[in-house]
């Protein structure tokens, strides 16, 4: 049987699909400081232009660069398997699919727009990036396409990150990024926060705030700074995951598709594989869409649609997403992309308009799931990834109770080869559940109580 | 321009090609323990009849099954690439072709012979299976391979590289495999070692000593032993990787290939690739194939055509091989999947015959090469590998200085995402090349001088 479909080059998307364009309600604009929206010009200093521009973009397609399709194609298209064993193993009636993001040369998805973005800050005359990461997997993505693109890349990563995988900051190097753990003394939003807490184990928050700060405060004029996540231009690169899907399923005459998974922190891999199923739906289709996140930080299944910084420092725009508050502090699960308090503008919007249907999953399933499927399917998966998997495994047993034969498609985001870490402790039955108590959101949520709040959408939704 | 060649499902190569049916000598037989050859039952207790069939076999292609293809399907064909950001980055005439091994869901051409091992074994009723390992990489193609067959799967991983490489034994332990340090206290030849040398830092002697002794003393029966490299069986396993590139050349009008590239240890990832290829020159084209060998390790550039044991402990038949002796113990370079002391003896053969030229790299050269790979076309190799990269660097820079056009095809036979140390120790200057003294080779060759000598060939070459 047939259990992996790849695509010719002559196959590969050559335009990008823009969910903005076809939401039922106008996006929200990010608003400044002042509380009334940005211009483009106003975050300039931060982003190349042509970059401001796609964040922008009402159009529906998006023609994807040659020189980009070209590097891209290195990897891309990448396979969609058919999950034969693990569905054997389940006894279920339903076809599991699933989107191999692993196989890039940083091990996941995150390179779709790593590379357009390197390219783009490329031809606007930029020399250099900065960025944060948490776990590794963004700045590893970042310093590769930087490196193919022969862009200086810095890497502000979290200090307890930093110490803890340093196989991560080795990878960076390999391609030539340099990484420094954060807070650093390197910029003053480093120096400030090591002079009150020397001992401080860095946050995402903090390591934004260094990343942009390094780029606006160069005199040179030609460094910029990338995010990895959350931004609409992001969004949209990665929409060639589900463009190549939708081809993948068509090919071997899979006409319907009736759930679409993948696990979202901050959303690219999920608005990446999803977005153009989210089109069909808008059109009428029949089909839940899923995204996933841990019930540590349920940012989808339980906070609410607001407007909220994107950084603890509050130096970015206010954006409209679903947030736990920025100054919320997830517990330490292994899945660190799936740890950040917001989420993209564009999958928030989606959910407020019911197109989505967002799923918590506590990590002990997760990791039962990714051993159940590396033991199945032979791949070892991302902790982020296991939950998507989960999830798969949750509708494959619903579909196995209803004596359905459904069709579910998810996202394999990245390998685990980099966070073995979590599988020994699971193994080793040290791994925990962590769920939010009420009190402890309500808490975060103060932190946004006095901010701005996005209008209601015509259907009375927000 | 087209940098990744792919191949369809219709493509897949549906036989093994077995070097040894066109060899212009007869391969010499395995020895006993009295100097007479061996006979395919007195193999029994440690292989499968199916695959000492396989071992002994003179077809010149052997099917390959259909539930062992349908599996390897799930991420063959590999692709061919052309590096060409690596040749503009050496400004080379050259053309120069990779293959792309580090697909695989265990990151290196290893489950090539692990699945089909896995699935010969379980066709004669053998439920586990015992192995050595390493640096780790054949033991995780073994669990991972036995783990989607349904068997069980038990490693013995050298003791210091099970304390130095945690991450491997994980890796094992996720897909189900069972990984022990030794020198263990489970078999009779691991307590004698123990008892005599409580901390020795164990060797692949030892190791494969015990998994020898663990498969052969199983009273159910039901246990044998697999080994991933060296023996005729491993390699034509192997032989779908070339077999695959011929096609993918052949796809895009690159008629001739000049160089043919492959590091070299045991042996299978170069045969692999290249005897396919093999056969061709056999039948009187002109090309170069150089398996490639670390300076510290010069088994096939300095050490004799020779009978020897496969491990330490002389549990092994002795085969025709070059050798450096079964005492040997190279220095601690990082590239441990090219520290062992023998040679496949069909590469030997090959060798001894004129078909492959030889070449010894040093460490700080292949790393140079590892990391310039790394920042042009962005993938970060395997330490063994890097010796294949090394040796593709100088001949583009040959042919650049002669000013051909020549076409040049190696094998990227891993990733390097579990061994990045080296590249740390490499960025910190703390690599040292190393390079065999005369007189310590002198006296490794020692252990051999006594043992049975191969006959000469026709052409009075041995």
């Amino acid at each position: 049987m047939l259990t992996r479909i790849i695509l010719t080059e002559d196959e590969i998307p050559r335009q990008w699909y823009n969910l903005a364009a076809d939401l039922p309600s106008p996006m929200q604009p990010p608003l400044g400081p002042d509380g009334n929206p940005i211009s483009p010009d106003m975050l300039a200093p931060v982003f190349p232009m042509n970059l401001i521009e796609q964040e922008v973009s009402q159009e529906r397609w998006i023609d994807i660069p040659e020189e980009v399709l070209e590097i891209l194609y290195r990897w891309r298209p990448s396979p969609l398997h058919r999950a034969t064993f693990l569905e054997k193993a389940l006894n279920t009636p339903a076809k599991i699919y699933y989107k191999n993001e692993s196989l890039s040369p940083a091990g996941s998805h995150k390179p779709n727009t790593a590379v357009p973005q390197a390219w783009y800050n490329k031809q606007f005359g930029i020399k250099k990036l900065t960025t944060e990461t948490g776990a590794g997997q963004w700045g590893s993505a970042l310093s590769f396409a930087c490196s193919l693109m022969g862009l200086e890349c810095k890497v502000f990563m979290v200090r307890i990150s930093f110490d803890q995988k340093p196989f991560r900051k080795i990878m960076m190097e390999t391609w030539g990024g340099n990484c420094v753990a954060s807070p650093s003394n390197e910029t003053q939003a480093g120096r400030d926060i090591l002079a009150k807490y020397p001992d401080t184990p860095g946050s995402l928050g903090i390591a934004i705030s260094e990343a942009i700060e390094a780029a606006v405060t160069d005199p040179t004029g030609q460094t910029r700074y990338s995010l990895g996540s959350v931004l609409n231009h992001v969004m949209l690169h990665q929409t060639i995951i589900g463009l190549e899907a939708k081809k993948q399923l068509k090919k071997i005459g899979e006409d319907k598709v009736d759930v679409v998974i993948g696990c979202a922190g901050g959303g690219s891999n999920f608005a990446g594989l999803s977005f153009p199923f989210v089109l069909d739906k808008i059109n009428g289709a029949q089909m839940e869409i899923i995204p996933v996140e841990p019930t540590s930080c349920p940012t989808m299944t339980r906070a609410p649609f607001a407007y909220d910084h994107g950084d603890t420092a509050k130096m970015t725009p206010l954006l409209p997403m679903h947030s736990l508050g920025h100054d919320f502090v997830p517990p330490p699960i292994h899945a660190g992309g799936l740890r950040y308090h917001g989420m993209s503008p564009l999958v928030s919007q989606a959910i407020v308009e019911g197109l989505l249907t967002p799923r918590a999953i506590p990590q002990v399933e997760c990791y039962d799931a990714a051993v159940k499927f590396a033991r199945t399917e032979g791949i070892i998966i991302a902790p982020e990834t296991s939950h998507a998997v989960a999830a798969a495994i949750q509708e494959a047993n619903k579909a196995k109770e209803e004596g359905k034969e459904k069709v579910i498609l998810f996202n394999l985001s990245g390998h685990g080869l980099m966070d073995l870490t979590g599988y020994d402790k699971f193994f080793a039955g040290e791994l925990q559940n962590h769920a939010l108590p009420e009190e402890e959101m309500a808490k975060s949520l103060e932190a946004i109580k006095d901010l701005p709040k996005p209008p209601l959408n015509k259907t009375g939704k927000w």
